[in-house]
């Protein structure tokens, strides 16, 4: 294992140590693992926190700023965090305006939000309203979760309901907003390598030289199915079809993500975003934004994933609103 | 070779159409493999072009945009661009202001962008300025170089002198702020492994697992020595002591960046960043800025590199002005 860390048992608490020092504008309660802002939760202001296993930068702590979210949590590599943060980082950032908790489906993560939800409910009044994101077609049930995995919609949706948060919107609104956003969108993903989970010190699943996996989680967890290495157009047939045959996105703009999974160079994603997009004009899917780059990845996989979401004018200017975090930002 | 590609030898015009359909604000010119604003140079403001070999994105084509670069040239992957596709951007940039041509100290770059010079200057009678960044401490003269390589501090140099052509400097005045920055700024790189070249189909070098190469260049050309794996906060000693040995840093605020060599992920980064942030405290040298990412890469070797820029209140001025770019955004 070839890996910039000091020791498979700090690569958390260190990672934190680097994000604090590179961004004086956060916080960082190195004891609860959590990320937050250096402003406290304007009052008024729905609080965003999500959070889960550490190996998806910047997803969370990435996406922590002023449009996005309020707080992210932090557990060990592919672990979920423990209620406990997520109490914690509840309690920071309620101005008392509520807070949403916004949660991938994987189990560990759905339990210990709700746990933590209810401890917070429990002690503090606070009220806490949950979207749990499943837009992964790949697989309905997987290693660690029942229905389909939450995979790259949960970043356009900490944006767009990040942004719908500022305006003010309360904790219903808000909360409606973000399962409209979650059941609006869809992915797929794909690798050509596995990832090396630090404890394990060997690569998560084998993978022939000359084979993919189609449908991959952003754990390693197994896809749909293993094929022969293909172009780069092919593998976007694979990744877009299923992607449109689950939901219709004809006749509204769309908001499409070719994301990396953390081991693929940059000019390899523009290249596949180029075949993304060009299967989705001549399937008459209008993109009006898009983002290519690495966002929710799966520490040193190599691979990427499709995003598309069904938006509308009112989704669209929200995406567009200034956002000002580590991993994204505009208008700011 | 496993890699997000339809042929090796459609890479970079295949990815250039992805940037195009990505990014709607840019302008892409296939023939010439020039990627430049949407928006004419507005009359009076300096052009800044830069450009070389692909393989190291964002660097050039994700730079182009407000408050930096205004055009890109494309080389194939670790190839110089043609002198034509130089003087095509150069006229294709000038507003009458004149063009400062950003080059990294290799012997191909250099001699093909003083011919474009030379051409530009004879046939349309722009005005062209040079700088060539060569501020990689590692080694003397390497594979493709004669002095030291330019790396990192490119980067931070196309940031800092983009704010200043903004702002209505003549080309006199741009060029000695790009050589004043170029001398100020020291880097040094490692990998954990090898890259690979699409057309070369196999890794450019060999590393056994259990080593690491210290100074090793962007392309992969040999650094000072290879040397035993070793934990994070030892890789940061030896990639900072160098630097410092190299020019004095004390006394002046700097622009840190640490940067990821394309296929090493962002908890990585962020980790050695701690490090390297703690050595610079012990040191004494004051961080005033930072940046954390991917941001002049080697396809997709593991590995990253350190930058270190002297600077003063000016120069973090237009560190801090608004930049709006694929690669970098803030302030707009």
């Amino acid at each position: 294992m070839k890996k910039l860390i000091n020791s498979p048992d700090h690569v958390l608490a260190d990672a934190l140590v680097g994000v604090e020092l590179a961004h004086p504008e956060l916080k960082v309660d190195h004891t609860n693992r959590i990320i937050y802002r250096g402003e406290p939760t304007k009052p008024g202001k729905v609080a965003l926190i999500s959070g889960g296993g550490s190996g998806h930068e910047p997803l969370h702590g990435g996406f922590v700023g002023f449009g996005m979210l309020d707080a992210a949590c932090a557990g060990e590599v592919f672990t979920s965090p423990t209620p406990d943060q997520m109490q914690e980082a509840t309690k920071v950032a309620d101005s008392g305006a509520g807070v949403l908790h916004i949660v991938k489906n994987y189990t560990g993560d759905v339990m210990n939000f709700e746990m933590a939800a209810e401890m917070a409910e429990a002690e503090t009044g606070v009220r806490v309203e949950s979207v749990v994101t499943n837009d992964d077609v790949a697989v309905e049930d997987s290693t660690w979760t029942a229905g389909r995995r939450g995979v790259g919609v949960t970043v356009l949706l900490e944006k767009i309901v990040g942004a719908a948060a500022e305006e003010g919107r309360d904790l219903a609104a808000v909360a409606s907003l973000a399962r409209t956003v979650n059941a609006q969108g869809r992915s797929m993903g794909m690798a050509l390598t596995s990832c090396t989970v630090p404890s394990a010190g060997k690569p998560t699943f084998e993978l022939p030289d000359d084979m993919m996996e189609m449908g991959v989680g952003i754990h390693g967890e197994p896809g749909r199915h293993r094929v022969p290495l293909a172009p780069a157009a092919d593998i976007a047939q694979q990744l877009v079809e299923p992607i449109l045959h689950d939901l219709d996105f004809s006749g509204a703009p769309t908001i499409v993500m070719l994301n990396g999974m953390g081991g693929t160079p940059l000019i390899e994603l523009y290249l596949m975003y180029g075949e993304v997009a060009k299967i989705l004009q001549k399937s008459g899917i209008q993109v009006a934004r898009s983002l290519v780059g690495n966002y929710i990845t799966s520490l040193d996989m190599a691979g990427c994933s499709v995003t598309v979401l069904r938006a509308d004018d009112e989704l669209l200017r929200l995406w567009d609103a200034p956002v000002n975090t580590a991993g994204l930002r505009w208008g700011v």
